[in-house]
């Protein structure tokens, strides 16, 4: 992996950011909502919605996909490895840093990104719910090794740890808010702007109050 | 409601932040895993652990209980009244500026609060998950009036823009993360540092992973 000079600024390094991406059958948990091709468009969307906040804070962002996948504009590499072996692999040959984000983080805005990035420590993280890891920004990127699942974020405190690096754990609910089942459709509505979020709009989903609890409804035309 | 000088800086103005607080049957959507007695002692476990944020970040809070409760050292006034009547109230006989935090907030740090108290806007107010609004930073209280449930922080926003005041959303899970339900407790027990982690820690509650996701268990002896 090489850190890219851009056109505009060909001295300039700028940042690699790697997402990862599993085209077939996603977001199984919104099945309830949303049918096969549905869910296949709304991933599509929220993994554009990534990288646009990406490229607006600077970053020179591709996508690893599991299966060939084409997005017009975007680089995309394919590794059908689970997710561990393919950014240990990846890890393993970039000089410099490197930041991972999720796919599913219709949120992020390039303000967050920027807090990742400026971190003054080794590493920085951002904590998913649940104990996940949405986001790892890595000075050094071939020093590290990620171990996904289960309480990751704990796992990778740990790795970090182990390796002696100074870690910064980013406070932000646009990283930490995954989108994984109807009740994060919310969070979209509520705090989301882009692509993602038009795109459940179109399918007539809009927020509904039930019992003083916020939820999302779909319009049955 | 005055602002008050403190005896380390008796010229310097502290910040008022008010904790609504409901001593009676709290937090009854933990009935599941906790009993009344240990919802109660687990809710007084959170405030505190509010109120030590607060005073962590330099500001002067007090209690806005619904019901006479004891906290020693902490100042405590009672108004049965609801939550926004109660609010209300206050803001309307409240001079300069004042910090609304909620209750069951237990991963708030001093870092958070100041985030929320030092915004360079009019307002600054930090969401809670599915639409909620868990943090309100009034630079000139007696202006604004709260509209709590359902939505709130749409509402809140509303509000904000028709008294024309400039708003920031502040950016923070440990904000976002108020501590209602069962699966909640995982994100206490990962990103937790104070009393109320100690307190579930010593029910004998831990992380458990099933099925990949991780949850909680409580060691029955």
């Amino acid at each position: 992996m090489h850190i890219y000079p851009t056109p505009d600024h060909p001295h300039q390094m700028t940042l690699p950011a790697v997402v990862p991406f599993k085209p077939g059958n996603p977001k199984s948990r919104l099945s309830c909502v949303l049918d096969e091709r549905e869910r296949s468009l709304f991933a599509g969307a929220m993994l554009r919605d990534v990288l646009e906040a990406l490229h607006g804070a600077g970053c020179d962002p591709f996508v690893m996909s599991t299966a060939p996948f084409v997005l017009e504009g975007e680089q995309v590499v394919v590794n059908p490895a689970g997710l561990n072996e393919s950014l240990n692999a990846l890890l393993n040959v970039t000089h410099g840093p490197l930041l991972i984000l999720m796919a599913d983080l219709p949120l992020v805005n390039p303000l967050t990104v920027r807090r990742l990035i400026r971190t003054k420590e080794d590493i920085a993280i951002g904590p998913g719910r649940g104990g996940g890891t949405n986001a790892i920004f890595l000075r050094t990127a071939s020093c590290f090794r990620v171990d996904y699942y289960q309480a990751s974020f704990l796992k990778h405190l740990r790795i970090a740890g182990e390796r002696g690096f100074s870690c910064e754990v980013i406070d932000s609910f646009r990283l930490h808010t995954d989108v994984d089942e109807k009740e994060d459709l919310v969070e979209l509505l509520i705090h989301g702007t882009g692509e993602s979020r038009s795109y459940l709009e179109g399918l007539g989903f809009s927020l509904s109050i039930e019992k003083g609890r916020v939820g999302v409804e779909r319009r049955t035309d």
